[in-house]
């Protein structure tokens, strides 16, 4: 990645400031900032004026990293510590007026102050978003090897899970072992805190790893992500601890299929929520449509969630070059879940596979 | 910690509505929400009524963990995928007219979405802050006996890391070695991303841990916290490798000396910019103001950084009861720095130190 890449994608950005007939557009997502600049400190604003002005405002702690990540860049740095003032000055300087920000990500108090010190001048706050989304859901090649990179990582990561697994290991213990792993691997942090949930447990599907033991019997949930180079991944797979029996075994083969109807679904042009409809309606042939309580998958970059989403109230239309997870999962309180995710690349032929982890068509009995 | 300590809590936000003329406050700060509530989910917005009524919106997700953890408090909870629409609704059926809300934690595109919802009706929506962060501030005994369990588990974890201190490991091992350590030892999370720095790196207030690795001469310094039962530490040594310079001992007894200055200030009733003065002051007579680059401390509680705030342009009074950290630091650039952190309680009679790890008048040569 070079400044070039940087310069271009900001470029695209004033290309749709142009059609939307605004002087400049204001950056608060972190991850768009890292997108659009380099830039990976945990604090600024990015400001991109219609020309060729950019502003990067942060404070003191990254005075030297802001300016060496943006070299090369056109970007310039502002370090302050009243970034509404240093963000409002700069925009009554350059006199520009209809100016948009990313009001999904501005807090009110950040754009009252901003507003405060821009009384009695011609510059207009537009609130306006999915500028830089769209850009990021798009993924160039040197960033699909950095997701597969990480992609590998989780799949490793689950294998050593397998490995260790041993009755009585609680589901926080299990958790633990897949961060360390992760962590002393070459990921440079989780992609989110990982999920081990088991029994009965195992129907939350966003439970937390709690004390609870792996039992003989139980459906064990793994769900899991390194971040290598920026980049995320995301990977679930359920395993049985022992025999499963006839209903678990049920549950993990509708699952599976439906994943795979889901996965031959992906195509560049088709709309999000067809993809989810069929997943949808692969489950309902089971009777299990009403479990299935979350949307079938999500967009993975530099943040493991973003554009686009895949469920019932999506209106994004699946391209080329977008990863995305395919995750159906069906949950029976009290007795059980099993979710199934993979993370895939969009090509114009139709979806390559990053993860890699073991996902037999069978409920994997350790 | 009981419903009971929830529903007091929240009674002292009532009494602020009354005084504030506000029918109802919508809190948006997670820790806040924790702190009134119990509930420890990552989404969720609570709307406060001026009588009796509360009101948690959360998702799917948190259903169960929502109506567990809020119960007895008099919170009603509602699961919905729209917070917005579910929020709005519940101020039109209240028929409140003035409702305040946290300005500094609702973005721009919530506070419009709700405004939508609520156009041609009576309901007003006021940006109000510092409702509950100086409640928060303000420790309850118990909350100080688990601030005080979170301190001595960092204190163990830089005593760890000293023992396994080698020339030639990483500062990115070390840190590793801190978090792992924190981790199987009982800490819940890291308070944040352990920071280890060396050498000439130790120059960066907030530097990352990198592959630099240590050698003899080289000042260290260490910043972590722990984080146990939802409270966070914080604390910060610099040590040096061998024999210490003339230059590095004078710097370290420098910022002992203010540190020690700073301590011996804390009282209730005192204005935290004045404190902030005498640590400068402290470190002008030895010529090092200059590199004295951040402000001197910061409460900790539920948040890592909470009210008050120790610094030049505070407006916060100390009272008996907070917790707060004390580090002053110099920083050389290109040559090395020195930070001394410690988390104290303030009662009426001074302040009682939290934090025990190894803190002698003169630079640790280890």
């Amino acid at each position: 990645m070079t400044a070039e890449t940087h310069r271009q994608r900001l470029q695209r950005v004033r290309e749709q400031l142009a059609e939307k007939r605004l002087h400049a557009f204001i950056v608060f997502n972190r991850a768009s900032i890292r997108y659009l600049t380099g830039f990976t400190g945990s604090a600024g604003v990015l400001v991109i004026g219609r020309d060729s002005e950019a502003l990067l405002v942060t404070d003191g702690r990254y005075q030297l990293q802001a300016k060496e990540q943006t070299k090369g860049t056109g970007v310039k740095v502002t370090i302050t510590r009243r970034y509404h003032r240093s963000v409002a000055e700069w925009l009554k300087r350059q006199r520009w007026r209809q100016v948009g920000f990313e009001s999904r990500y501005c807090t009110v108090a950040f754009l009252e102050a901003m507003r405060e010190h821009l009384k009695g001048t011609a510059v207009r706050l537009v609130g306006v978003n999915e500028v830089v989304e769209p850009l990021r859901a798009i993924k160039e090649v040197w960033e699909v090897e950095r997701i597969r990179e990480a992609a590998k990582m989780a799949d490793t990561a689950f294998e050593h899970a397998l490995k260790v697994l041993r009755e009585g290991m609680t589901e926080k213990e299990l958790a633990w072992e897949i961060e360390a792993f992760l962590r002393t691997h070459g990921a440079e942090a989780m992609a989110f805190p990982p999920i081990v949930v088991a029994g009965e447990r195992s129907a939350l599907p966003h439970g937390q790893p709690s004390d609870r033991p792996i039992r003989k019997g139980d459906l064990v949930t793994f769900d899991l992500g390194a971040v290598v180079n920026g980049y995320c991944s995301d990977l679930t797979r359920t395993i049985v601890v022992g025999r499963p029996t006839a209903e678990q075994r049920r549950i993990y083969r509708a699952v599976w299929e439906a994943q795979r109807r889901g996965m031959e679904a992906l195509r560049s042009g088709v709309k999000a929520r067809q993809v989810h409809r069929i997943v949808r309606d692969a489950l309902k042939a089971h009777g299990l449509e009403r479990f299935f309580t979350h949307g079938t998958g999500h967009g993975v970059g530099l943040e493991v969630h973003e554009m686009p989403a895949i469920g019932q109230h999506s209106r994004d239309v699946l391209q080329a070059g977008m990863v995305v997870t395919m995750e159906p999962g069906v949950y029976l309180p009290k007795v059980g879940g099993v979710r199934i995710e993979d993370l895939l690349w969009l090509t114009e032929k139709g979806a390559e596979l990053l993860s890699h982890a073991l996902n037999p068509p069978k409920l994997l009995s350790v």
